[in-house]
This record gives structure tokens, C-alpha cells and sequence, in this order.
């Protein structure tokens, strides 16, 4: 069948969410791309000469727009895939989150790598969680 | 001063915050107005009459869209606004959020006024919580 | 009841509009903190250094994003709140509606702290406005 | 060179706005197509069988957004492109646009042909306006 | 009628399409109108003197934002207008596309008069095979 | 260091490309989900009961938007990611895409599971052409 075919081309204990219908699809993934493109453009910043103005705005709204972005796909997972149960396992749950998403917003503020390293390590943090939630 | 007489218009302990820029300027309303119209939806389907799909399916929708807004709001004051300090005087602060941006979904997922009025009174509660802050 | 608390948490004569239902919520506010945001941003690009572009390309996007959202605001209270009955009254309205339109444009177009004002007053007159036939 | 051809394209006397740097850009050929296509919608939902509910629910949404699109339309002509020397010519342009704003909500509000075919002549009427001003 | 009047105040060989109900409504002139302001961004970017960032960065944008949607518009043609059997009178139809596509992305990297021409030529070309389908 | 961290969680040999910058990231992923969750909504569709108008319209709508989506995501592929050397090796690359487009404007105007399945289907072969070229 078609959706086993799906199913079995996706990693075995990835799921995705995406939609509020629910679909029960949920995925870190988009929020560690999320992450890694702020880094990529911090970094793309530091390269682009002084006079390529064009490509610098260009690179700064795509790191506000991809943190945006992180923010918003971590606050999925916050607020629909995780549940009572996980809480009792993990007790940090709620400040892991808080940090990352205050990571997003200092991402925007901010032109520098240190910062953008640190979300790209909230987001790994996040999906290690997650995969653990899975394996149980 | 212009901005003075702005100031002065603006309920006195009250501010609003929407960018990210950031321009300090906080408020729950959003989230508040969002929240009662997802209830007035709630109660409109009830009203309209079976063969009105036009208005039915634009108040299904409406409800979805305030909803989402009114996560989305509540979420900016819980990642933005709340910091470090207000975590020690609420220790309950994130688990507060955390269920008013559930009861959100649940309201998507349900034409069900009780859910509605709960999501009202937990939305109610973040904007205490928030009045009691600008006090200190 | 909920929604009677709600209601008391609001002002008084004050309603807010805001889809098209309609849910006959309406409110200038929203267009006030708009307006209050596109001065905020012209007085934040006089403070970035030059050499911040992230900041000052974020604040420019910023006064661009508010001067469009003020517009939308005032024109959902002139096209959908305002009837025939308060032209009466107010033989201004429309020309008083569509210099506000205007100076959301010029507002955009410049970074002129004295522009950004007269859209705050252009704005707060509209409230005013608005307030006065909530009374009769 | 490529922009006279592109200039000699363009019906003669015809210039399109659709951007705020300004660019000077202006036409009411997109409130037209708007305007028409919810006059196709409603006519769509009188042709729909009762139980097709994905195509009914589809063109109540295209209908809404042409609608909202309709009126976004009209409104950038009346903000942006109509001038103070305009208003003595025509004395009823403000009206002409509130009344044509007013039919975009009435359209959104109901699935109507006589409603949605004074908004296509509302538009046309804006249009004649607009065409005559070119002339001069 | 109504729709007669709208059908012949439009161009005889016109068509328009920008839903996908379908409403069979499909014409290249948006694309068209996207190129000739990605042009006119990619000039006035040459005449904004080197301190007025406000409208370079606002001008860098509408030329993202238009390369954009000239890149949407043009691929709704393709996907949804264009059928097997123009395939077999236009060979070359599917690399056409393709080309202009890759121009739409050429102008956001770069400020570059002469790509800018090549992507109004390009979608002229493509109005030009749409207009030949329409006689046939 | 952290970007190796990440790089090492993705998969070996994919790539994820998202913005236009261009970041050099690309995936077929986002287009395999989106088809996905067509294909999930038109079996929701079918199990929801009569009555539940709610969940009946939500479904259309998140399949249509996810329709939307899929063709969004394929045509990033065609047109940023494929270049002139991989249409040697594929020359059916071009209508490869475009019945895969095709497709996803079917699954707006249908609720069919057969044509669900055939976008899911078409979207993997992208995928497994995707898969190749990174090989070589």
C-alpha cells in the first residue's frame, strides 16, 4: 500500500505535526532547519562585502523569518505533543522551551554566531527529548 | 506631547507588545478579544439555521483563525514579556500557559461553548497575572 | 457568566471590530497602537548607530508592517462601523478617514518623526470620533 | 528596448498600482477580476450538488477572499492614487468607494447574484471614474 | 447583462486565472506586471542616494516580493492552464517555464538591470505563446 | 563543533533547500508530508460523520492548503534545485513535475483516495530522482 510505502521511506520512530486537525504528525525537524538556516545566515553576514546591500537585508530576513519560524514550530510540539505523562519524566520540560524560544527572539536581535549556536543546541535538546517520548 | 497623550489615553498600568523589535509594548487584550470571539462563534453556530452553510462555514473558520490568534498571543507575553523574576513569584507561570494554549486547540477541534468559556477564563487569568506584574 | 465578566473587564462603551462575520466587535485601538509603533520605530532608527544595519533594516520593516496594519485598522472602521446616520452627524468623516489613509503611506514612504505624529493624532481623532457615537 | 515594448502592451492610457514605494503603478482591472470572480462563486454555489460539500466549501472561501481582496483593491486606488484635485471633479469619490466597500462585506455576508452584481458594476463604475482621469 | 458587460469591457482574447476552484479564469498580464516592477525596483535602486536606507531596503524588498510572485504567477500557468495538447504545438513549452523561473530567482540575488530585462522578455515570451493559444 | 552535530543528525546524504537566499538546502520531505496529509484528509473525510460540519470543513480546508503546499515544495525542487546537467540524465524531469502539479490541483478539486495515493506516489519518485543526483 501506498502509505506503507510512505511510512516505511520515513525514518521508523519519526512522526510529523504540522496541522491542528489533528493528524497526529509531529517532527522536530522543521525547528532544527529552522535553527540551522539562522546560523547559516549569521554566518553568510559576517561574509557578504560591506557594499551588498541587497544580499545583506535579504540575509537578515531570512534569519528573522526562520527564527520566527523555530519559535513557532518548538510551540507546536510544546502545546500539542506533549502531555501530562511527559511532564512527570521529564520535570525541565517547560523551561527547555521557554529558553529556546527566548533563543529565537535574541536571534532577531542579534548579528552573532555564539547565540545562533546555542539556539541550534536548544533545538538538538528538544529533539533528543522528543526521540526518547518515541522510543518508550 | 504627542506620545504623552497617547500615554495618557492607554489605561495607565497597561502596555502592548506585538513586534519583536523589541518595542517593549505588552498587552493581554489581544489575546482576550480572541478568545471571546472564539466563544461568539461558539454560540453563532448554534444559531444559524442547518441550510446556512455560507455563514456556518464562515464562523467554523473565524473560530479556527481566532483560535490560532489567540495562542499566538498568549505565547508572545509567555516567550517575551514573563521573565526569570516572575517565574520565582508564579511558580505555576508556565503551567498556566500551557493549558490556556491546549484549551486553544481543543477549541479548534470542537464546537463545544464550555470549552469556549474556559479557554475565556484561563485567557482571564494570564491577564491577572499580567495586571498584578505592572503593579510591582 | 463568562462572558459578563468579560464585558466588565472591558471598558465600558467600548466595542471591538475585527472580522467580518460580522461579530460587531470594533475598537480604534488597534489602529492607536499601530500609530504609536510606526513613531516608536522612527525614533529607534535615530538611535541605531550606523553600523547596526540588522536592527535598523528590522525597525524599517517594522514602521512598514504597522503603517499598513494602521490603514487596514482605520479603513475596517470607516467601510464596516460607520453608517449613513454618523455621516450626518460627522459631514468630515469621510475626508477625516482619507488623510489618515494618507499619512499611513507618507509614513512609509519617510523616517520623519513630525509625519509619524500627525498620523498619531490623525488616528486619535478617529477614536475620539468613534467614542462619541458609542455615547449617543 | 524592453520596457517601451512592454509599455506598448499595456492598454495605452492604463497605469498599475499595486506597491507603496510608490511606483507609481495604478489600475482597477485587479478589483474588477475580484469582484467577478465573487459573482462566479456565487453562481457556482447555486450549480454544486447539496452533497458536495468540499467544492460548496471551497467557493464559499474563494468568494470570501475575492471579496476581501475586492475591497483591499479599491481602497489602495481611493488611499493612494486619488488626489485632493481628483475630489472637486468627482464630489461623490468618497461615497462611490464607501458604497463599493460596503457591497465587498454585504458579499462576504451573503450568497446573493443581485448583491454580488452591484459590486461588479460598483467596481466598474471606480473604473470609469479612473479612466476618465488618464483621459485628462 | 452584467457579465456581458464585464466580458466585453475585457480584452476579447483575455482570460483570467487565479484560483483554483478552477474558474477558468487565467491571464499572464500579473506576471507580466511582477517583471516590469522588479525592473522598475532594480532602477530606482540606482537612483536612492546611498543614505536613504529606508527606501532601499523597502525597494530591495518589493523586488523580492515581486520576483516572487512573477515566479507563482507564471507556474499557474503552467501547472494548471497549459495542457498535453499545447505541449505537442510548443515543445520547447516546459523549458520556457523553466528558464523564466530560474530568472525570478536570478533577480532577487542580484541588482542587475540586465537580468531584469531578460525576466520581462521572458514572460512577454510566455504572453505571447498564451495569446497565440487563445486564438486557436 | 555544532553545525558537524547537526549535519551528522540529518540524513547522510540529504540536503534541505527553503530559501531563496540561496542557502544550498534542499529536501523532498516537506512535499512527501504535505502529500501525506492530503492523502490523510480524504480518509478523515470519509470517517467523520454527516454532522460533524466542524471537522468536515477543517479537513477540506488543511487539504487544500496542504495540496497547495505540495506544489509549492515540488516546484522549489524544479526550479532552484535541478540544474541543465540533470535534464541529460532525466529528460522526462520536466513532466515528471509537472503531472506531479497536476495532481495536487486534483486533490484540491476532489476528495478521491486514488488520486491521493497518486500524488503520494508522484512525490516519491521526485524523491527517489532527488536521491540519485545527490549520489553521483
Amino acid at each position: 500500500m501506498v502509505l506503507d510505502r510512505l511510512l516505511k521511506f520515513l525514518p521508523a520512530k519519526t512522526v510529523y505535526a504540522h496541522c491542528d486537525v489533528p493528524c497526529g504528525i509531529y517532527d522536530p525537524k522543521s525547528a532544527q532547519i529552522a535553527a540551522a538556516t539562522v546560523l547559516k545566515m549569521v554566518q553568510k553576514l559576517k561574509e557578504y562585502p560591506e557594499e551588498d546591500l541587497n544580499n545583506r537585508v535579504r540575509a537578515i530576513w531570512t534569519k528573522e523569518e526562520h527564527a520566527r519560524k523555530c519559535k513557532e514550530e518548538i510551540l507546536i510540539l510544546w502545546t500539542d505533543y506533549f502531555k501530562a505523562e511527559h511532564l512527570e519524566k521529564y520535570p525541565d520540560l517547560h523551561d527547555t522551551f521557554w529558553q529556546a524560544a527566548k533563543l529565537c527572539s535574541l536571534n532577531k536581535q542579534n548579528v552573532d554566531e555564539k547565540k545562533a549556536q546555542e539556539l541550534v543546541q536548544a533545538v538538538d535538546k528538544i529533539a533528543d527529548i522528543f526521540a526518547e517520548t518515541k522510543k518508550s
